[in-house]
Formats: structure tokens, C-alpha cells, sequence
């Protein structure tokens, strides 16, 4: 994926250049902090890309990527006090390495950065890159709350799921590559169509998150195999098992996913032996498949050059086919 | 002051119809909560008034008034959350009637809400807004961190201290009137002028607040009188007497806010004392009316209809008048 890294990396040299301000510095330390800790830049990179289809000067959509960026690290800072999560990207979190408040102070200031952004575009750009923020933005929320009100729910529905999914995650890919058909001056047509597909690659994206976090391979994966199911998260593959299995699956599932054990790996093994047996794993490989395949259709009907195309295609199978 | 009655009546028969999306409950409840908790509404009613000032239809600026209330509200929620307050207004936080986690998204929430106001503006209002928006709650968000940096030192100067209110308060209360200058589609100049009359009056306000907290009248004051004391806030009072004490005095006064009591009835009449006799509650006073006269003085330059500008005096002898 050549051409991926140069986009990516023409990003890094923009963050890396880009200056916010530095006083207070307890207000603008944190935001340097978790904006420099890395991650696949996926998001600002699909920014770029789309503008690229779209036959522009890709460089112009560098400040729209940021703004994707500044966002999604917002999002991340918020959630990651909500979640009580002390490491991201095998780092300290902000408010572990600082405090809450800290969390929270610079989160908030991160998202009036992400709309800080748009400042050269012209008027009319301006306008519709920051609707398309605030939507967006809006709906990642939900999503979180969606989320959080899942965890204490017992009767959450595939549907309620993949929305939820949908809002918290898939959104803002779609978003980011909309950006770009702005950046490019596109039709509501073209936008509206490079949305579609980014937002079905973020289903799938999100979709294949869930599925390596249980049958991922420990030795590539990064993170911890299992993790969800440790957490009793109810990912759409639990869902779709309660769902497809026996009475006794079913009890059992829902019985380990009612208690918290200090040595989990029989757990993790029973758990991954009922996503499977009851045809889970094989259906949300499928579901994920479908999604891949519904973006791709979108990008059929899209009016750009061949070559632009299968890169974005490329893209995509990339994403599917990744192991971490 | 029956012509702000007129636009706060407006106003809030404006925000009651006004629809935010109602679901997920446990996002938008606790923001129709705090919205609707009440409060002076200044904000939004010098929104209206400037523009009415420059001879529009103000009632165009209520989209704008609101987007000043909710992101005012917005800060409200976080800040509440920063500083564990249990009570606002008489009634329980957000994060105490719901939980933290609530309270942070719920905050997000209202950050981008804030921001998504202004979609029935043309492109170039647009644009100007939101960019007053993000500068504006930058400076919010600076202002706060000083103001948590300001707890732990003791070093704290007193051009400091006047920044912090500036960043912290004064400022949303210029972009409140500058707001309603860019509805009516006024020059840089009228706008840069309405703005620091908003400004200075802001500062004004926060100074009378610090006074008012430690000299209002117990039975028309409605807090705590002798909170900041209690709390061992380092206002301009506090920083002032430093300044203009003996050296018994301030080693007292260092004293006395260096600990927390059950009974404060003493240490409140005490340091009143010396905010009186080092001179530091006339120096506040006289700086209250310093930048009482500033703004006016910025009035006096604008171009707009004599009894306009008599409407917007009245409204700051009324604001530095008031007893609550």
C-alpha cells in the first residue's frame, strides 16, 4: 500500500508542523501528548484519498484531515474516562498521566480545535465541512451513550447494535472521506456516495474489530486476545450466538457473561467454542463480507477515473484483510 | 428594565419551542435539564439587544442567542463536574443528578450543539460566528485552566488574575454581543467596538461577583455570602489586600487562607476586616467602575441611534447595581 504511506505520511509532516497554542500548558501539554502517540492515522488518510479521487490537489484536504484527527482523539480522551481505561496505544492515558479533570478540560478544548480548522476554506466550504462535523460529532455521541446504556441492558437487539456501531465508529469514516468530496467541490451526489462508502468500510472496520478481539492471532494481534469477552462486552458476535444457539448454549453464554473470573483463558475458550458452533464467527465474517461488498457497490456507481478507484478498493481489502 | 424583559421573554419562548433530538434519554435529558434550569439568561438577552442595537429584526439573532446560552451551559456542566459543585442554581449538578460519565458526554454534547445554531445563516454569517465561537471558547477553556492552575500557586499576579476573568468569563460575554453585530451584518470595526463593551462590562461583572461574595447582603444575595473565603479563593480582593497589607496583615491573611474551619464565622469577619482597612475593597470598587467606564467610553464611539445606546448603558448600571 505505497500509496497510502505517502499520504499518511504527508499528514504527519502537516500535525508535525502545525502549531496550537502552548500556554496554559496544562491545558495544551495532553493535547500534544495523545495527538503524537501514534495510531494507524486511518481516518485522515481516507480524508486525503477521497480528495484524491476526486482529482484535486490532495494537499488542500490537509487541514480537513486534521480536523478528523483532532476529533477522533477527542473522542478518544472522553471515552477513555468513561471507560476508566488506563492505557491507549500502550501508553498512559490523559487522565491517567494527568487527572481527570485534566481529561476532561483538554478534551473539550480538542474538540473546539477539531472546528478551529476550517478557517481557509472559503465560505461556502467552510459551511458544509462544519455541518458535516456537527452531524457527525452528534452522532458519535449517541453512539457512546448507545453504548454505555447497552452494558446494563439485557435485551439489546442486533439492529439497536449495528446502529450503535454505525454511530460510534462508521460516521466519522464516512465523514472523513466526505470531507474530502468537499475539499474537491463534489455534487451532494458524489458526497453522499464517498460517505456511503466510508461508512460501510467502518461498519465492516468495526464489525472485524470485534472478530479479531476473540479469534485474533495472539502473536499479531497487539492487544490482548479475548479482551471483550473477558469484559462481557456484547459484541454482535454474542449477540448473533445467544441468537443462533441451543437453550443450553445460551444459558451457559449468558451465565459467563454474568461473572468476572480472575483467570479467564477457560472462558475465553468455552466463549470462542460457542461463537463458533453456533455458526456466529462464520456470520459475522459474512456480515463483514456484505459490508465490504455494499461499499464497493456504492463505488461502482461513482463517476471517477479506474485508478482511483481500485486504489480506494485497495483500501478497503487492506482493511479486511488486516490481522491487527 | 422592561426592554430586557422583551427579549428574554423572547428568548425563552424561543429556546421552549426549539427541538433537540430526544434520544438516547440518557443523553439529551440531562441537557433539556440544565437548559431549562433557568438563570438571568444575560447571555442571550445582549445578543438580542445588539443587535437590535444596529437596527435589525433582532428576533434573527435568536439562533445565535442560543448558541451562546448552550454553550454557556455546556460550560457550566464541566466546570461543575471539575469543581465537585452538588448545586447549581439551587439544584442538583448534572453529574450529581445523573453520574460524571453523564455528565462529560452530555457536556460534548452540548459543546457541538452549540456550534450547530447557525445552520439557517448565509455562508459568510456562517462563517464568521463559528469562528467567533471557536475563538471565544479557546479562551473559555485557557481561562479555566488558569483558574485550576491559579489553586496550587501562590504566586499568583494580579494582571494574572484580570486575564483568567477575562479569558474565563468576559469573553463569552463579547462574543454574546459581537454575535448579534455579525447577524446584523455590521463592519469589523462595530464589531470589534460592541465586543469590548461586552468585554469590559464582563469584567466588571466578575469583579462585582468576587465583592458581592464577600459584601453582599446575606438576605438578598442568594449564595453563601463569604464562599470564595471559605473556599480560599484567590480573588482580586484577596490579591489585592496582599498587595496593599502590612506585613502582619498578609502573613494573617497568607494564614487564613492556608486552612479550612467548621465554624468560618470568624475568618470571614476577619478577612473582611483587612480587605477593608488594606484598602483592597475600594481598589475593587474603583476598578469595577474603571471598566464600567471603559465600556461606555466604547459606546460612545459606536454610530448607533442615541436611545440605542441609552438602552445598553441602562443595561450596565444595571448589571454593576445589582445586588444578587
Amino acid at each position: 500500500m505505497q500509496n497510502i504511506e505517502k499520504y499518511r505520511q504527508d499528514f504527519l509532516g502537516y500535525l508535525n508542523a502545525f502549531t496550537f497554542n502552548d500556554e496554559p500548558k496544562g491545558l495544551y501539554d495532553p493535547i500534544q501528548y495523545i495527538l503524537k502517540l501514534g495510531g494507524k492515522r486511518m481516518r485522515p488518510v481516507l480524508t486525503l484519498m477521497a480528495a484524491d479521487a476526486f482529482n484535486i490537489d490532495y494537499k488542500k484536504a490537509l487541514p480537513a484531515a486534521l480536523c478528523v484527527e483532532v476529533f477522533h482523539n477527542f473522542s478518544l480522551v472522553h471515552d477513555d474516562i468513561m471507560d476508566n481505561s488506563p492505557l491507549r496505544r500502550g501508553e498512559p492515558t490523559v487522565h491517567q498521566k494527568w487527572d481527570v479533570n485534566t481529561g476532561i478540560l483538554s478534551g473539550d478544548a480538542m474538540l473546539i480545535l477539531s472546528y478551529d480548522l476550517f478557517n481557509d476554506y472559503d465560505a461556502a466550504t467552510f459551511k458544509a465541512l462544519t455541518q458535516l462535523l456537527s452531524k457527525t460529532a452528534l452522532e458519535v455521541c449517541e453512539g457512546q451513550q448507545y453504548d454505555v446504556d447497552f452494558e446494563i441492558r439485557n435485551d439489546v437487539t442486533i439492529p439497536e447494535y449495528l446502529k450503535m456501531i454505525e454511530y460510534k465508529t462508521a460516521v466519522l469514516v464516512g465523514c472523513a472521506m466526505q470531507m474530502g468530496a468537499i475539499v474537491a467541490n463534489q455534487s451532494e451526489e458524489n458526497q453522499k456516495a464517498i460517505y456511503d462508502f466510508g461508512r460501510y468500510l467502518g461498519l465492516a472496520f468495526q464489525l472485524q474489530d470485534d472478530y479479531l478481539d476473540a479469534f485474533g492471532n495472539p502473536e499479531t494481534f497487539g492487544k490482548q486476545v479475548g479482551g471483550d469477552i473477558i469484559e462481557n462486552k456484547k459484541t454482535f458476535l454474542y449477540l448473533k450466538a445467544l441468537e443462533l444457539s441451543n437453550d443450553d448454549d445460551k444459558e451457559h453464554l449468558i451465565n459467563l457473561f454474568s461473572i468476572e473470573l480472575d483467570d479467564n483463558t477457560e472462558k475465553i475458550n468455552t466463549v470462542k467454542d460457542i461463537f463458533v458452533s453456533s455458526g456466529s464467527a462464520a456470520q459475522t465474517k459474512q456480515l463483514i463480507q456484505d459490508y465490504t461488498k455494499k461499499a464497493f457497490t456504492v463505488l461502482d456507481d461513482l463517476s471517477i477515473a479506474d485508478d482511483k478507484k481500485q486504489a480506494l478498493q485497495q483500501f478497503g481489502n487492506y482493511l479486511m484483510t488486516r490481522n491487527v
